[in-house]
């Protein structure tokens, strides 16, 4: 018995897996709640990491919001991700602070994080006011922009871009994964959008490609909000949205806004993102923390 | 086999991350407690950490005081001191004993820790007076001068300084960190006040200089009082508050205060305290466990 | 002597630099030797790594060739790059295998890898004319496409592009690192080279282009040749040199032409590229050892 | 029982000491080395450290001239600083590259490093015009600045700020250790001097006070000269030449001249400076790198 117990320490000191595993510090994940949207006009599903000592202290929290990817839904981050051990670990080893992370379903009715082109679905509303309202609310969330953090994969990528774009006061950290950046010209978004809606007139479709192409965005930023949310983007070497990623890496580069650029090895997989993961706790930890 | 078991032991305490995460043993944190001061007319903020086992044991603990910087408030030590991760592994790995920590607020109202020189805000004696009997009496806390530390950050470096040199009977030790140390000359004390307030008379600011400058209070230090706190400072060499700290270690060593000082690579920064805090926590113990 | 050997496989394991300690077995660098050119009408330098076992076996090894970077010579890897360290460890680790480096000047007589544009300064000649037969004859050098393999940054990640791409037939595999890719387009071509040297032809300057530019001959590769060589590319994310870099990586995927792609946090200096030597002696490894 | 040996193998790896003491990869040191002086009409002794793969490589090394205290000669470094364990353990383990470490005997005849006030014995002078041609010439070491450092201890930390300030084309770095700073004012200098040398006229005092109190020449430091040299200072809280240090720290600060300081627990003593040394290999490493 003694062996074994001494066996144990040894691997203890070696796999930093197996002490998470047999860490007595746990958070809790929880997958199926709910809240009510009046503008999605439905209950919306969300997914809660909370820290190990959440219900022991009185203390309050900084928020990740972390997006799934199109296919998925809040349950991707906590099945296929390992946010639970991934964070646990992070956090015992003190490369991530303590923080709520909050993973909201973006699959159901509509598929995506956007205000839709039609107008009649309008995601992206409902995240800013009433999501993130009720977060800050139901859980001991800290609410200044700091404490506010937001990451995601692929299409969560995309929500994870635009929202920080165009809501640069809202969050410290943005972490765009493997994302999908968006149309690159006007003409790709005019061919995409018109192929499917062949009735959206072009002044719609200029409109929308403003908003949601990342690399139109990044070319029309005012100079005030260049080093106004800190960025950190990684997309593998196999991805096959590696063109969108390493042309965002060339338009932040050209208009001099600060950002961690990765490129590992790797192609579009949840083997990449739990490799994403513990960097995206720690970069996000950088400003909850403050240097 | 003896041997062999004590290699492993030796394995526990040379892997302190191992140690915390397993022994599932943490303390607990609470951000947003209050107490109501007649002094300050007004309820006053403090956060509080208590140690693992103080749910469980029945014994009483000793207490550090922690002062947060200019700007910030009872939080900051919480938030991004990581006081809650710092304590509970310098407990498990036992370079500290287990205390009761007390981070009061001193940004609500006013901001500072001194009585001001007009004499209607006198948060020193709020805290000596109100403060400190509170907290004696709501948690299990020793109440010797032995079981008593100071330790804060900037302007709650300088409270540390001004509380342990003006009340020595109170505190076995005091950890400034990157203090604020007060005018360095008289002359320093009458632009900084009478810029300000141009009415306030010489001797006012006299009395003010005398006792909240670190300096002058050293040089005036009775010989009774040289070995009654145990002082450790420590400020970054690239901070900008550099040159009163390394006045202050002069003055010390000339007036042959015993104390222990260091500099190390770092500016006025979270990054620098949370390297702090370890030290501070074992430098206290070392007086509650034995004096 | 069971114990000893497990202790000794431990160590192995677990420790990289107390095994390249422990070993005793390190390689030699002599880096002022030279060669006489016929082609460049002097006295060439070069420096070579001779790995831990060259002197006491009689076999022979496969080559790296390894570049500098403009404005060093062939004491940059040496000297800056630490290739005798890193490359004993990791070949104690088995992460490399025993190979020669060979290291030459570029900076002395002109400076760079190519040949030049008016034909009279022959590089390129002189490295796969002379300096390769040269080595192969005067050290127990592998002989074979497998067998060999080169790297190099900057200036000389521009040389590997070149080299590799001209003569995919010579090399196993390529790393360039931090490199200089050439004009991306014609135009650019033009401008740089006409600047300075106003007389030359627009068609000498097309013909140098399409030799020079790793992106043009990306884009003229014939399907033959694209698993002729296996590359691995990194540029770190505050490089100056990132969009031709991240140019290539487009130009590469969109050509389907296999290869490693990585972008690391860093700029271009020689900490970035003592990191980058592990990988490229692992990577240039797997094809010594079995293709 | 394996197992459990194998627990203890990792008390080993746990252990740098042990590591090193295991190691095959040694350097050389001598320490009754001589050359002839025609300054100072005599043999004068040094010690020299030679890296691990000195004689195995042809290749030639950057130089760390290390000074020793007054009361001590060549020797000190090798007896009582274990410059050679601690060199072969930092270049091991790779926070140090291989050098060569140059050690010159400051106690015979006269002591000090300095020309004297009388200028009958021009130390200096051989320093600079005998002995560093002499160790270029013999040893295999380069010859650029950024390749030659300069540290010492006390005395020789006094000689390490006044030649890297006298001649800051010659040196990338300099480590002055507990360093004796020179007179702090002229009148200290008058003092000093005058005291044993009553003939002695005050204009030589003053031209000697401008040559070799620090102080006095961070102050006249012309602003080409600020960044031309880079600085590692250390001093103990305990030491007895704490406040010169402490004002020559002030002193950089308000010149604005970038530097290292260190204040870490400890004395005037070797347990201190055995302490520095592997700071001091790897400050003085960085330069030889390149970044």
């Amino acid at each position: 018995m003694k062996k074994i117990f001494i066996a144990a320490i040894g691997l203890l000191l070696l796999d930093p897996f197996s002490i998470s595993a047999q860490s007595g510090k746990s958070g809790k994940v929880f997958d199926e709640l709910t809240l009510t949207s009046k503008i999605l006009k439905s209950e919306r599903k969300y997914a809660v990491y909370l820290p190990p000592d959440y219900e022991s202290s009185g203390r309050s929290y900084p928020v990740l919001y972390l997006l799934h990817g199109a296919g998925d839904d809040q349950t991707g981050w906590v099945q296929f991700g390992e946010v639970l051990n991934i964070t646990d670990k992070a956090i015992a080893e003190g490369t991530a602070t303590p923080m709520i992370i909050v993973m909201p379903d973006a699959n159901t009715g509509r598929r995506g994080y956007f205000n839709d082109i039609k107008g009649d679905w309008n995601y992206e509303d409902f995240f800013f006011t009433e999501l993130m309202p009720f977060v800050e609310k139901k859980y001991r969330a800290k609410t200044d922009k700091r404490s506010r953090a937001i990451a995601g994969l692929s299409m969560g990528g995309g929500g994870t871009f635009m929202y920080a774009l165009h809501r640069p006061e809202m969050f410290s950290s943005a972490c765009p994964l493997s994302a999908s950046v968006g149309p690159v010209t006007l003409e790709d978004a005019k061919k995409s959008i018109q192929r499917n809606n062949a009735n959206i007139a072009d002044s719609a479709v200029t409109n929308y490609y403003n908003r949601h192409s990342a690399i139109a965005l990044i070319n029309n930023m005012p100079d005030s909000q260049k080093k106004a949310v800190r960025w950190y983007i990684d997309c593998g070497d196999d991805d096959f949205l590696y063109e969108g990623n390493a042309l965002v890496h060339i338009a932040l580069r050209k208009k001099e806004v600060p950002h961690e650029f990765r490129v590992r090895d790797g192609g579009h997989s949840w083997t990449y993102w739990r490799g994403s993961l513990p960097k995206v706790l720690e970069f996000v930890s950088d400003a909850f923390h403050q240097f």
